[in-house]
């Protein structure tokens, strides 16, 4: 045990009281009335920064809510950097939605979890990198490596003004590495990490048949957009889930024997995912088992779709329109705008004459993906294994943080997923978060400095 | 010209004031904060029933808005007896519609049109068959026919308490024929006779897939449900437009070459509908003309869409469920329950195993058709001729009055749709009839009067 390690086990319970402290204030970043509350939340984690010895901490603002800095760069020129990102905005969290205590009053009950809203997503992970900060400072009075805090107030509403903020500060966000704790593991005996991420392509379809809504006495005689719509879904998909888009598979990376050894030691099973989902059967590609589905291939989804009367009862209308929300989870080496334009030039072609057609984009992320053998992936490995005590596995999330092909792509650095989070309910009722997991968080995030330091 | 021709002549003016001061009457059956005026209508009408001699003239009270009833049985037991079937409720109607003027005060514009709420649906109509009985009565002391007027006031919210009331008064209401103007002719000098309606089958299919909504990152391991409902959408269908379900047209009466020619003197071309819709092209049954694929076909529209997120912008949702409302228009001999039946096995059939789905029946009602060798529809061709001044065309409509098959199956009556409807605007804004046209309906409604007098 080092001196630092020493520090973290002795103020464990104090980190966790500033953690429900923190907690406490409902920074919901999606609900107006609470842009006191996020700035309050801002200027709270500005105050630990400076407590605990971080240098030019501030609460910077933006168009929408502020961006939290801080950093401690005495570790040398020589020394690495590393960027910590993280978030201390939440989603809306209310008693109604089925929450069984108070979702801001955060209390840990007999199972050994926290419960309340921001606990796993993201306060209580991106915490404990400050509180590994503060046990280093005060335990060794300096840290391994130079370290970069920044920590956004809107992940929550699609970080609407970091990849600006991330354009306008290339060089003051300039590192080595960049560490990001905001993902999970299944089983607390069990780390993972995360290496790649999918991006994603969101589009609106739209269909057009008669100018305004008919009778559907009328029907017959026009092509009936809402299934004139199915139909363009349908033949985006072959019968056995792959889809059916010329072009869509050309850019993805193929996957080697070794990473699906190494994927599939967290298969999931058919039966699990059914118990899980409640599906009466899975299904997609089946050439791929469902842990490669899920991270390591490419998706197009109906999000939603909507066309003529939809309340109760009945109503006699040939709907003049039909709009479906379709979005594409895209792996590495795909490119998202290639994609949304193979689909629109895909869908203006098979679109029959009868009606009419057009496919909108609306917003695009790319993929990302980091080598299993680079040296911050393995630094992740030695961290887990002395802080965590437990061989990481190695897992692709089929979600995505566009962020961090921003940090990829703008700033050219390689981004570690290092995930404490122990628990469930991110944006539901009773989230709650391993209280063990966040005291291992902090252990592992000191030893994951320490071996960035040896770089 | 009798002397009921002339009277109708002498007192057309008089006729319109009358009508107009029934349409002030907002009688506006599905809101029920009119639903005194609703009463305040048939109280209205069973003024004017008693002031032109009509007997037994009474507001019948339902478990929703009044039914109007009145009889002249003097005619004798050997003449026969006539049903006249009408509705005094009319559709909502405000300015914020596009009405260019108040709704519910009518006025004759320089076009010849009387533009009012419920002017040609149905009160002017229905009206013009009471000022035709008024004519006989007073220009010639008595009618050819025993008449029995039934006015409901529940037609445009589904005639929610007649069917019980046929069922409830069969002896009451036993006639020879039945005779109904709620339908129109496009143009003046071509009158039309209706001499099928289709009829209705209204169905809600739910398709089922994870238990609750899940984040799309999952995506690529259960069967999207908005993709699975938009398959067997698709597979409803033919390309070509026919319906794609095992045994639907069994039962369809086929047209003959006789029944094609007098259908298609009032063809649609496709340039006309696709002016009309606004569609880019016409779509449907290839061996079947535009007016026959309306009237004579049955058909499978999609009347409505529902699942996952549908708002603006975007949200990365996997939806748990998907809901289309689908509406089969069916011809004679086709039975509505017999098709809900196929459907619902057929879809079972060719659900996939990785969701579940269910098909709802919501509402039907039957086709109706009347042959047009039958003496009902040759006495109202010759009342076109001697009243309207035309030879009527031989029309189907696509859509459906439920109620005539009720009168065609309990009562057992051959049904004649004697539509004197010149306008446009039935269920919209500038709802408009013609007053030439109100008034050659009077005179059409006694001929047809001393035609079936004859019979």
């Amino acid at each position: 045990m080092t001196n630092a390690q020493d520090y973290a086990e002795e103020n464990g319970d104090l980190f966790l009281n500033q953690l429900f402290e923190l907690i406490r204030i409902p920074s919901v970043s999606t609900l107006p009335e609470r842009a006191g509350d996020v700035k309050r939340a801002a200027d709270w984690l500005v105050a630990d920064m400076k407590r605990i010895g971080l240098q030019n901490a501030e609460s910077i603002p933006t168009a929408g809510h502020p961006i939290v800095y801080g950093e401690w760069m005495n570790a040398g020129e020589s020394a690495p950097t590393l960027l910590v990102y993280g978030h201390y905005d939440v989603q809306p969290a209310e008693m109604v939605d089925g929450w069984t205590s108070d979702p801001f009053e955060p209390v840990v009950r007999e199972d050994g979890y926290i419960y309340a809203r921001g606990c796993i997503d993201d306060k209580g992970q991106v915490f404990g990198h400050l509180k590994a900060v503060e046990s280093l400072l005060a335990g060794e009075g300096k840290l391994p490596v130079n370290i970069k805090f920044l920590i956004e107030g809107e992940e929550e509403i699609s970080s609407a003004h970091l990849a600006e903020f991330v354009n306008n500060n290339v060089e003051r966000l300039k590192a080595d590495v960049c560490v990001i704790s905001d993902t999970g593991m299944d089983k607390l005996d069990q780390p993972e990490i995360c290496y790649a991420l999918r991006g994603l392509v969101y589009m609106e379809l739209h269909v057009q048949g008669p100018e305004v809504d008919m009778h559907s006495g009328a029907g017959g005689t026009v092509h009936n957009p809402a299934q004139a719509i199915s139909e363009l879904i349908t033949q985006l998909h072959n019968p056995d889930g792959s889809i059916n888009v010329p072009g869509f598979y050309d850019d993805v990376l193929a996957l080697d024997p070794q990473e699906r050894e190494e994927l599939n030691k967290h298969a999931l099973s058919d039966e699990y995912w059914i118990e899980q989902t409640g599906v009466p059967m899975t299904w997609g590609e089946p050439d791929y088992t469902l842990v490669e589905r899920m991270g390591a291939r490419p998706t197009l989804e109906i999000n939603g779709i909507l066309s003529g009367f939809t309340g109760p009862g009945a109503k006699t209308v040939l709907p003049a329109k039909a709009m479906a929300k379709i979005s594409c989870r895209l792996v590495a080496n795909q490119k998202a705008l290639r994609i949304y334009e193979l689909l629109r030039d895909h869908i203006a072609k098979i679109t029959p004459p009868t009606v009419k057609s057009e496919l909108k984009l609306l917003h695009h992320g790319e993929a990302a993906y980091t080598d299993l053998k680079a040296p911050s992936i393995q630094a992740a490995i030695r961290a887990f294994k002395r802080g965590w005590g437990g061989d990481p596995i190695f897992t692709r999330s089929g979600g995505s943080i566009p962020i961090v092909a921003d940090f990829q792509g703008k700033l050219g650095l390689p981004v570690v997923l290092l995930g404490f989070g122990v628990g469930d309910g991110a944006h539901g009722p009773d989230e709650r978060y391993l209280v063990e997991a966040f005291h291992k968080g902090v252990k592992t995030a000191i030893c994951f400095y320490e071996e960035i330091g040896k770089m």
